[in-house]
């Protein structure tokens, strides 16, 4: 594909992104689609067979962007830091949207979930390797005594994001900081996070 | 009303809940609600004003269900065995529908927070209610030292909701129990929850 395809390739998902996760995956139309790239309907399935296609090409976007963002965030001095960090970061991340829209991947597992196994199988592979990622920081902190050890780094992780998700969706539905702030300041207690040199002798 | 129109409304009000379970409320149109419901049109509209009055009765009914689950299973010898006994019905009640579904408060949240100031106002008052109970039962725990003390049982209650909802979230993207029942298990840990007689001198 030449370049003025691959650019309107982009432009399309690039466009189809802003609304896909305003209105769902589900309710969003192929004219929606039209009307917000303004491309023929043609040219739409010249570059992608159909809304589905469209719709994972977005997710697959939007899960690198996200991966980028988890290794931007997850530094610090320590693993225990890195934590902190990512923490801080989540918050600021949805702050600054005004807590409109939220995770994508996690409203696209609540739409999905149960209808769309192929958008599923992709926000499962988004889960599965943020997973991974904190596991592996929660695992390195465990090993320097920076966090609770009696529990594996796995589960830790899975609670982590599980609190995260339902949190995000709480400040949402509130527009406001205020659950997702309480709900991080309680996993940083409940891990037994020392991120200050005072708790780190 | 009538016992025969009441009758009608309740009918509609029944069959509409699953569809607006499984399709959400923005997807599921007026037409999908007649076939279901197999009444005209007149007679939806002279029950209901639409739609969205119709998707505030089936969330307010199922609100009512909901608070009744939660008066059900938040029941024990103890606060912290009624805690315990609540954890093992939740994940009950998602087991038995094979985690389809979900939860509806939840879903609508993310799919309302931002386009239906309606329904998220009904949904934000499940949750505050959902965790007043919580609450309740969490601070009398604390008194009785059935769990940890160091936080407000607010805090505590709202940070155990959201960490509900994100593992109902996993385990439906999984199909799977295992996301649910390790986040409740660390829950448990996390809240150092003493249910045994063996842990409760």
């Amino acid at each position: 594909m030449g370049t003025k395809g691959e650019m309107t390739r982009q432009k399309i998902i690039d466009d189809a992104t802003g609304i896909f996760q305003r209105k769902g995956f589900g309710t969003t139309s192929v004219n929606d689609l039209l009307s917000i790239s303004g491309v023929t309907k043609g040219s739409l399935y010249f570059h992608f067979p159909g809304k589905e296609a469209l719709g994972i090409a977005v997710l697959k976007k939007e899960a690198e962007t996200f991966m980028m963002f988890l290794d931007d965030v997850l530094i610090g001095e320590t693993p225990a830091a890195c934590l902190d960090n990512f923490f801080n970061a989540a918050l600021r991340k949805h702050q600054g949207t005004g807590f409109v829209g939220g995770c994508l991947f996690g409203n696209t597992a609540l739409e999905a979930s149960d209808s769309s196994p192929v958008y599923a199988r992709v926000v499962a592979e988004v889960f599965n390797e943020w997973t991974e990622k904190l596991r592996k920081i929660i695992a390195q902190a465990q090993a320097l005594e920076l966090m609770r050890q009696d529990m594996p780094a796995e589960q830790l992780a899975q609670t982590v994001i599980a609190t995260i998700e339902g949190a995000i969706m709480q400040s949402r539905l509130h527009k406001s900081a205020e659950p997702m702030t309480r709900a991080l300041k309680t996993l940083r207690i409940f891990l037994e996070l020392k991120i200050d040199r005072s708790d780190n002798p």
